[in-house]
């Protein structure tokens, strides 16, 4: 991962700020022969789309992709096929009107990148957060989409597992369930409770932090390149680079510096298909930096976002002491579309890591 | 990161089994005219030497490093400066006589990498861990201390923050008492207890997980390369990369998740100095990837190794089912040592993006 | 450089094929505060658009840049000036109408990428050549309008040397002619001899090679990263990186097998300004990978293209034996229109060097 | 390619200078299970090794390689193989003795990277050209001693073309001759008459360039990664990183440029095993930046050294102009010794895209 892009042999490129003429990506990389279609694409970057609900920003974006490159209609299927070359994906921003920006062209935002942009680059394009924006995170998940269909049979899953205090009951914890509600949320029974919760929020002109969780199923063992490019290393990066993302845990996570030893070791047996039969998945599905054949799972701590209706206390760019209020609609809770972008990112580690397995070893092999 | 290389300006890798004859590293991009001693490489990686208490293994290493190239002698002053090409290290495997690996050899040690490098490669060192052993993180240490010089004014330090259930006082936290105690705790307070502690877990033949506390201070506000190269993407993966760890966070890390906007925004007011002034480091001096000039504050959570003398049901190379449990001498608390591995991976970090910075921005710039 | 990105620092992606809906691309590490207009990218564009003169393909292409991020209007100055976040250009392919691609589709063109593509990736894109064509240099030579300005008092210019068997007399050599004539070439005496023998070239259905001369004048000494980043091999790989090049040389090139020591060294004196002055430039400004503050002399030779009236054997894609001749209009010297092609990648090389230049070193350094 | 790294997933880190310790290398990314030992990698390294006749220097370097790491034996055959781990070699250096340098510490030789190292990086160590000496290129032979085990059937192998003005007859070509003379010259007639032009070469003090020519046999069709990564790029960059080329060509390289269409095309019929079959090679096995199946065929032009004992023009470290003349032993010809190391830069960068195409591809296709 390096500037703009990420991967190795699945590489993504993201270009674009929130109120420039467009965003895209450029992911190369990616195995031909592969059936792709713009709507496969669209639907992801919908689950991630704002004005969904009240619980979302109420901004409007039409966030709808094009695929300028990279794919070619196969005359015997009518199928659109991946050919190996670059994919050029593009949303043109429908709604950038010229318009008042107000204080944060000249306040710092406390707890955005406001500060660190402009001392890092001496300008910045302040118009709705510019590259810093969670809406470079759209590209993310279009690039996903074509990432989960590298891997043969991967199946990967996000849910919010936590709003501010409250975490769900995983004894409760049903898949199905994370569609039909607007948090993503697992356990049915909590779901009117959060919501309460979050309209609470909202009306406050607040924000709270939320815990995400992603699951892995279908990843074949021995997925990583240690020592430095070990699966949960990348995973830790891939997530950590989300807007507002501050902490990263694989398996049992920090809970696991509580455990002994005898309680952490995930027991070995043999299956009934010849395969290693692990008894417990402490370890996150990855042990030694390689995939162990079980679930990764993988979690992220997403921060309550500072634009807030409560003043705070901060400069302006000449240095002068000041206060700031975000107003407009904003996010109460951006954990919750941070789980469509979490399930991109462990796609995208896990398509780069497939390659770069198969291209080390050939072909991934069975347990003997 | 990729494979065994670390960094992009300031690059690391390493090499090298634990039985195998050595262990080595190249450290490339490391800019001409600092003055390095191995003397100052070796301090270093006596702090994370085995065997110097009893609660950690009690191998004995001499991990004698030896620097092979990339330094010269300045004749005017007599120092030995850095001079821009790779710098070589390496350190001898002194005890590596042919002796009876027992059951490792065939037997997969329920969370270790064995199971997961042999589905992966078909073939392993199995001595001591081979490429997977802690041991390689002797490399890391030494690496860190050549780039702690790369960033003027720049101070790393570590700590243990939590063994097993049992947290510090962090009101109690004084920097001079880790270098005083065997555990790397800033709460001389606590540690009578907490020895205590790991000597029940010691004779119990049992382990224990860890908290990590990494502070960076002196760090020139704007490094970082948003979007995939945030600087807190690139600490996260650094110290996941770490045996044996699971989880890691910036700042408030996995609490932010529990609060409100209002508490976690760092307000700014303007210093003495003339530069930004936080009230607050919620954000562990990091906002959009990019540093803020405060310190930089990173966590890690250390597994309890399975190297335990109770039996854990596992299958062998063969497919077979059995149990293992793992004698000779083991850390009770691997996360103890892994206090200096942290400390020069965030190092390492710091220094590539350093250089990052000042070859897109030509200098560090002050704060208008 | 791998797949579709290269450069380290200063890094360009490009994506889109020659019949695809646009062409693009992204340059991700652009020092920020510089200032670029779309028009001075569109100048350098229309140096290389076909249908200039009856020596180059008559297909039309608009080829209208546009900038679609990473660029920010400073309000103070009116000016554009980019923000150091990826600026991401775009072409949309103006004419893209359905129409029969005649043999193309099934017959493998020799001397083009046909089979080679299809063998690699099972499926092509083969309208106009797909992401082989000499179309997608249009964004290297957007890349390089960028590229140019990243290092202050850089001069970056080319010119046709060769064609065919003529070669220029660099006696006669003259920059401003260069841009006078639609053959690029530096030696006005010899251009109606050239037209004339283009002209013939032409009529017959045939094609002919030509060798290029790019001169980089105003770098700084020091440039390059021994021993694999050396600044010659990556000219050297990136000029033999645009289509149909199949040789590259740096300073006396081939000719310096058959110099001796004495006429090959490049003396030294001091000059008037105190630096090194040397008395020749046989090393073609690079010595052991790195500038030494001459210009840079590079030369690159392009064979003829094999799309020609002239019936070749050939394959097609079910591996029966035929033949194909290349209808339409196409390129006599192909070579001609690679002057600004070689001018962008040389651009961007010293780019990327001069930005890693001043990473590890700090600021390019006087000489003693 | 990037400062002492080369190559994506396999790659080689190199470190050493000339009279310092020891020099070495990391072979990172060696699929696992390949059979190597260090006597395989010490017969190559024995090819290049200096005082093997009157024709190249007469310093006596032992140049004996360990494997430090990444191998393991395997029990049931005894073989040593690799694991997929980096291999650490080494060679250690056995004559450093402090001795005087003379004039080459304080002077800058024309044609050799004193000047350019001291005026990048403000320090060199000259002593016997530090590490821009070509003791370096011992560990790229080693390391392609290990690439040439990782394309199943791949040969390598190379040869002097061209020394001074005199070229060899193809027409009596023959490999094993290249073996048998310590030129590498395979035409047996031609090699008297060049011993007794370097013998002349030599007692004038003198020194001479020649043109090596590579071919590699048993390529796959399909390596290569465009658009960027192409092959011929990459060879390119490998050949010009060492030292004292000044040009590479693929195929008919600058001869290309004289060519027309017709002659250019590399016709193809249908072999008799059923695979594509061209009927001349003009591209020199590569088009579009994808290997043909054909023979690669690349060649690259040595310049004679500058370390002649002629005097030569020069300044100092403090800038005033004095002369330099180089005694002690030196190659009349340091293209012969490159042979061996070219051979190896282009197995590792086949080794390389193998590797890469295996990743993208998943295995390696055989035409229709």
């Amino acid at each position: 991962m390096s500037h703009n892009t990420f991967g190795h042999l699945f590489r993504v490129t993201t270009f674009g700020e929130s109120h420039g003429p467009a965003i895209g990506c450029v992911v190369d990389g990616c195995p031909p022969l592969i059936a792709i279609e713009a709507s496969e694409i669209q639907r992801e970057l919908d689950r991630r789309k704002p004005g969904q609900s009240r619980f979302t920003t109420q901004r409007r974006e039409a966030d709808e992709v094009r695929i300028l490159s990279g794919v070619f209609v196969d005359e015997a299927s009518g199928q659109q096929i991946t050919t190996g070359t670059p994919i050029g994906l593009l949303i043109e921003n429908t709604d950038q009107r010229s318009k008042d920006y107000g204080d944060i062209k000249d306040k710092y935002r406390p707890g955005h990148a406001d500060f660190t942009y402009d001392v890092k680059y001496g300008v910045r394009d302040y118009r709705g957060g510019g590259r810093a924006s969670a809406r470079e995170t759209a590209m993310r998940v279009a690039a996903g989409a074509i990432a989960r269909k590298v891997v043969p049979g991967l199946l990967v899953r996000g849910a919010v597992v936590q709003i501010g205090p409250h975490a769900v009951d995983r004894d409760r914890w049903d898949w199905d369930e994370v569609g039909r509600n607007p948090l993503f949320c697992p356990d049915a029974a909590m779901v009117p409770m959060l919501e309460d919760y979050l309209d609470g929020i909202r009306k406050d002109g607040s924000s709270v932090g939320a815990v995400v969780e992603v699951v892995a199923e279908g990843v074949p063992p021995g997925l990583g390149a240690p020592i430095y490019g070990k699966l949960d290393a990348d995973i830790a990066a891939a997530l950590m680079s989300i807007n507002a993302v501050k902490g990263v845990e694989i398996g049992d996570g920090f809970a696991a510096a509580t455990l002994r030893g005898e309680a952490n070791a995930d027991e070995i047996r043999r299956g009934n298909d010849g395969q290693a039969l692990f008894l417990s998945n402490h370890a996150g599905g990855i042990l030694g930096g390689l995939s162990t054949g079980q679930a990764i799972v993988a979690r992220f701590a997403v921060k309550p976002t500072s634009s807030i209706l409560t003043p705070r206390l901060t400069v302006d760019r000449q240095g002068h002491e000041t206060d700031i209020l975000t107003k407009g609609r904003h996010d109460p809770c951006v954990g919750l579309r941070a789980v469509p972008v979490g399930e991109a990112m462990v796609a995208c580690v896990l398509a780069d890591h497939y390659l770069r397995h198969r291209g080390q070893i050939g072909a991934v092999r069975a347990w003997p």
